[in-house]
């Protein structure tokens, strides 16, 4: 047999976290370094477990009455110019589109950064009456935002993936109400495809979208206790509207300008998942986002290889259809280095089926996300592997869920705070709603808001500001973020 | 009920076409104009199609072993000067990032006209070892040939989206088997998804893809006896590999470059479906690629509304789940406007469904390919409709197909090729295979090859040269071509 060269990680996540961040997503197959700074490329694992959370928050959305569209990646410089804090907030990352070919075009493109304004100059053409509203258009597509700051592979690329989802309504009720729809798909999603929890709560005015009257988010606590922004979701009230003419005859036959919201989810959370699920072994792959959920590894010699491939072939035929499974017959590599090459892919359950095994009519198993090993008859296997992909993403979420709650400190003190954050961890504190004190925390800290989380915020009631000790009009959480 | 201005088509299909496929796909609201030159906006029913084609062509594409994965949209100015025909070919329609921010870029950016170069950057990493092949990698993605041509809606578009197969084989053989595989799924998807024929067959050396050794097609002849190049299949041979330094160590230990081909199916496919099924009455939709399969239209008075619409509703619901379907129940339009909006819109199939149906337990079907009205009892409808709809996307092929073959005229002289040609049709011809005839029939008519259909390579064996006398080597088809 040929001896490969091992990829196994030498970083330890709780040791050097970016350096085996790099290595398990490098190491592992499932993305790559590509010749353009700050993108990388999506190999067929990543790409599958985004395919999969695009499939199912698209049939989620569909339900719901939202509708897929596409629009040009190029957006003309004087659209990004029309609206002054959307603008800021984004044209200092913007890639600039000058020439075609050899000629130097007449206006500048920029590339998508977000679409709201190359949307919203056709929506103030189609919208018309009342009769037209909702319009809720979704598209799923690449932007570029150059950043400067250092890129990380998911969590800050300069190109990525998400859906942008622009929605219209004829009333600030109908507008609000679908805050709560659309975070409770996300939250979904989340919990069901990525095995991850998340806080979801409203920004502060500080921290919201460019352009937005109102930001929400889902936030991600990383297993350093920073956090991240996860989904969000921005009501936009009339501004845009107002800024790209978009206007409707009501029912009363007046002219009025409508509610916009815009919502994201985006490839940044495969970073999440991995980061929060992974362990010194390399991926641990939620059920539903793994391109192979089982996979088995044949054990022979010469003598008997052809009854067993047989009795694994028979096997992958039994679970197809209902499983991705896959059969590692390669004769040049040694079932430990099988073992240990789908523990760093992070497959979900790996089969082991031998001599032992087929004479017995069982087979042996090994959960990625315990590491332990059961045998399992192999009469009603495929319900037995089912119903034990949804206990792995159950277990994950549920150790990924105390995880994040093992970093959450509730202060009322500046001490407190600064000591949680010093730690590596969430303050989760009254705050008086003054961006002052948000400032100074930030300067004092390092620590930003990450959001007031919805179900804190009955306890700010009769408490005072952790910086400045004025009445708490909310509670929010600080952290270091990423 | 309000009367609003009806967006039929004043332009008919045989008298004025372009004006005519410029106003059934921008009345009928399946695209729009962007305010970028020559891209246009997706709205829900394009994308609807688009979306079920890539996902239809996807599933089979994994049936078949085939990955995807997601590449960068930006190249290095560099990797697309590597290869000297690719760069030549692309190049003056490539559109440049030249700045980020405020920043000018070190090296200019390429935004993707294709791929390989980029790949094959990233394939010279991975690939080791023959153990590492074949690599079936594809991507669905967006792209910009940035032509200066006159552009049109999805046929000459400067931004498309379509799929990008880059597959990398050990052997020669087993690439060159590839080929008929993968025009053989482009194929079912053209028949069964957009109900349209075309003509498989190798493009000539003069007409082939910058960079391969032999490309193949799928041509589609439009309306107007014009052809159109649908998918096609690209064998790069060691050519890539070569430039981009790919190499492998065979199973006998020696390095070798392996055998690359490149395949794709594009968003122009929506162009010749609507060019070749629409009717002066608007579009006429595949069923399988319309957003709406079938619509209801109640019809009804003040008296008898709430009961009318109750069996529209129950209706709805009966089908829901199996088939795509809709009740127009707005107040505000008449029964005839919804008719002609519906027509407009080419959903397949509308249902009418008034006081006389629900009395004798029936509806009113009018089918949109045939305008045939019938009537359906309420009894197994759901069954009949499902038949009704592969009825129709079976009808609307085979008329697609009478159609082209009735534009392809078999000729043998000059003479007569230029008379099929300037009556606006294809001329399939005998040809002795060098590129000068190929370029004086071009020049004397404005007719260029589209390809060498495989199924007419028989009958060149004793034929003669359509333009020079020599012998025959293939049959080729010319036409003039968008």
């Amino acid at each position: 047999m040929v001896e490969e060269k091992k990829r196994m990680l030498t970083a330890k996540k709780e040791e050097n976290f970016s350096e085996w961040y790099s290595q398990v997503i490098i190491n592992s197959e499932f993305a790559d370094y590509s010749a353009v700074s700050g993108v990388i490329v999506f190999r067929p694992m990543a790409y599958f477990a985004w395919d999969s959370i695009k499939n199912a928050t698209s049939k989620l959305f569909r339900e719901n009455g939202i509708q897929d569209v596409y629009f040009p990646l190029f957006i003309p410089e004087r659209f990004l110019e029309k609206e002054k804090e959307h603008v800021e907030g984004f044209s200092p990352e913007v890639a600039w589109v000058t020439h075609a070919g050899k000629s130097e075009l007449d206006e500048r493109l920029a590339v998508r950064p977000t679409s709201e304004t190359i949307m919203y100059d056709s929506y103030a053409r189609w919208i018309r009456s009342w009769r037209d509203l909702p319009m809720r258009y979704n598209q799923w597509n690449n932007v570029v935002r150059w950043e400067f700051k250092h890129p990380t592979p998911f969590l800050r690329s300069r190109e990525f993936l998400w859906n942008e989802g622009h929605t219209v309504f004829a009333t600030e009720e109908e507008a609000n109400a679908e805050r709560d729809v659309i975070l409770g798909i996300y939250g979904k999603i989340l919990k069901e495809y990525l095995a991850l929890p998340g806080i979801p709560g409203r920004k502060t005015d500080k921290e919201k979208f460019a352009g937005a009257l109102a930001s929400y988010s889902i936030e991600h606590i990383m297993p350093d206790g920073w956090v991240i922004q996860g989904p969000d979701f921005h009501n936009d009230g009339q501004n845009f509207a107002k800024v790209f003419d978009i206007k409707f005859i009501d029912k009363d036959n007046t002219e009025k300008y409508p509610y916009q919201n815009t919502f994201a989810i985006s490839t940044r959370e495969l970073g999440v998942m991995i980061a929060v699920h992974g362990d010194n072994h390399g991926l641990v792959m939620p059920p539903k986002l793994a391109l192979i959920q089982v996979v088995i590894v044949p054990i022979y010699k010469d003598s008997n290889k052809s009854r067993i491939l047989e009795a694994a072939t028979k096997l992958k035929d039994l679970l197809s259809g209902a499983i991705r499974v896959y059969v590692d017959d390669r004769d040049s590599y040694s079932p430990g280095w099988k073992f240990n090459e789908w523990e760093l892919k992070g497959v979900p359950i790996r089969i082991e089926l031998g001599e032992k095994e087929i004479l017995e009519n069982k087979v042996t198993v090994a959960r990625r996300d315990t590491m332990e090993k059961s045998t399992l008859g192999m009469e009603g296997i495929k319900e037995e592997l089912l119903a034990m992909l949804d206990e792995i993403n159950e277990r994950m979420y549920e150790k990924a869920k105390a995880l994040m709650l093992g970093h959450i400190h509730k202060v009322e003190k500046f001490e407190e705070l600064k000591e949680a954050v010093a730690k590596g961890g969430v303050a989760r504190a009254p705050w008086c709603g003054k961006q002052e004190c948000e400032d100074r925390i930030k300067e004092e800290t390092g620590a930003k808001t990450a959001n007031m989380p919805f179900e804190a915020q009955d306890y700010a009631t009769g408490k005072k500001c952790v910086y400045c000790g004025e009445a708490a009009r909310a509670i929010v959480d600080f952290a270091r973020s990423y």
